[in-house]
């Protein structure tokens, strides 16, 4: 333990609306622990994240076997959604961390530069949330990562939200009830206004957990499953098309809907996408290095 | 004021996503008061629902001569946006109200009885938020009534949603560039992330607010504006027709985007449209009359 004292070691979050995942690296780059936390989006507070980021830290610094005594010895990097809107920023940098240091930036960053081994490229992450980015040259052109429902049309919360629509307006009598509709019910164990009243303070995350019933529903043959999944990947071929304008080397689609919308995408656009290199905690790893070399330095 | 002193005097209040509207009344059924008072959508907590009442209350007294002393005279009938939900009316229970007796209900009832003049019909609201109910022969059918963005596709709120979306969309190179988003951006005084970043918190009567830029720049033209008109009349000609299957003897509609939506509507279904014969505050007023006929009796 001695000379683990002094040694600094990263740390590289990566914070989305359903999980908060944290991977430890000793200096030389040998992963050596990783830990899971809860949401680590800022819509949901301060104190949301820092729990989540903690309980993945220290789930992550136990399977390294060190202690929450090691914090000083941390140089972290938290790719966080959400984090390149200013009003999130400002609320994580009042955070007064346990670390050595903390450098936040926002979850497409991390993931961009892990995608790409940290060389140019794009990334589309189609996750609880929706927001997209190329880097080419040093240049950064940005595409959506408004938020939830904010034009979001290709997220999981998006699809999950879209599928409690189409439910209420089946119960409602002004659309054909469907598999969907039923899976919808069955799963909130609500129809009509104790459905709406369930869901009326529901966030992204809780939306984003009734994705899986949409895809579901696809599989079976549900029409309107069906339509709204078509609906989400025209969205993301829009936004692949856009992103291809930038002449990225590479262009990657992450996240947790990722896998299953690349299954109904075009195959034109399938053909252009490269499988990422690393995850988004490697890049949010890389963004810490950066950083922290530059803090000392400077 | 001495024979005022053991007086009942009734108060009827009509309360949207935006403004809280009282009017009193003498046991006689004379109009001696009026106030105003902002949003009582109990979305907004149990706080800010009582202050908007008791704000709307104290303005209609002061306009009817009394004073603040004389809430033990009040039976007050309170027509709420949403109270069809458990929620919020399990809430509004645990007001220690300062008044002889306050009952509420839902504000959709209170607008049917006030524009039926407490007979049969029909009414959809279309303001902030939308619902719609048919009483007929003692049996009530409520459509819609979900809550904000929960398929409300004829509300001012999901108007101003979707100009937003609009904006973001066109934003970010995905949509056209139009009269509408402009008027939005500017309106806002942002645009992409610091559009978003303003509207994170943003609840119905925010956007409630946007939904007069929409008409506006269709009234000049905008396509985009236009389609979004086009929509929401789409959706509540479905609205109209599914409430005419119970027969009401009059349909009417009302509400702050009422105005403007029926100017867009199929001509055909304008003609089955009848003027409300009074106010939702008049419902208000006899749906407290008649509780509190019950309360005093049983």
């Amino acid at each position: 333990m001695t000379n683990q004292q002094h040694e600094i070691f990263y740390v590289g979050i990566d914070g989305g609306g359903t999980n908060c995942r944290a991977r430890i690296v000793s200096k030389s780059g040998e992963l050596i622990g990783q830990g899971l936390g809860g949401t680590a989006n800022p819509s949901h507070g301060l104190s949301v994240v820092i729990k989540s980021i903690i309980t993945a830290v220290n789930m992550a610094l136990k399977q390294a076997g060190l202690s929450e005594q090691f914090y000083k010895n941390l140089v972290v990097g938290a790719g966080l959604a959400g984090l390149h809107l200013p009003r999130y920023r400002a609320m994580m940098e009042q955070w007064q961390h346990p670390f050595r240091a903390i450098y936040f930036t926002d979850d497409l960053y991390a993931a961009t530069l892990g995608a790409h081994d940290g060389m140019d490229g794009a990334v589309a992450i189609v996750g609880t949330g929706f927001s997209a980015l190329s880097v080419v040259n040093g240049k950064q052109k940005a595409i959506g990562g408004y938020g939830f429902l904010q034009a979001d049309h290709c997220s999981g919360s998006w699809l999950g939200y879209q599928a409690v629509q189409a439910a209420l307006l089946a119960h409602d009598k002004l659309a054909p009830k469907t598999l969907l509709s039923e899976l919808l019910f069955e799963q909130l164990d609500a129809r009509g206004y104790q459905l709406a009243d369930k869901l009326a303070d529901a966030k992204a995350r809780e939306y984003g957990t009734l994705a899986p019933l949409v895809f579901r529903a696809a599989q079976q043959g549900d029409t309107v499953a069906k339509e709204l999944i078509a609906d989400s990947c025209d969205f993301l071929e829009r936004i692949i098309v856009l992103l291809l304008q930038n002449n990225p080397p590479r262009i990657s689609i992450i996240g947790g809907v990722a896998e299953q919308l690349v299954h109904y995408l075009d195959k034109d656009i399938v053909a252009k996408l490269s499988t990422p290199i690393h995850s988004p905690e490697y890049g949010a790893i890389c963004f810490a290095r950066q950083q922290h070399q530059v803090a000392v330095i400077s």
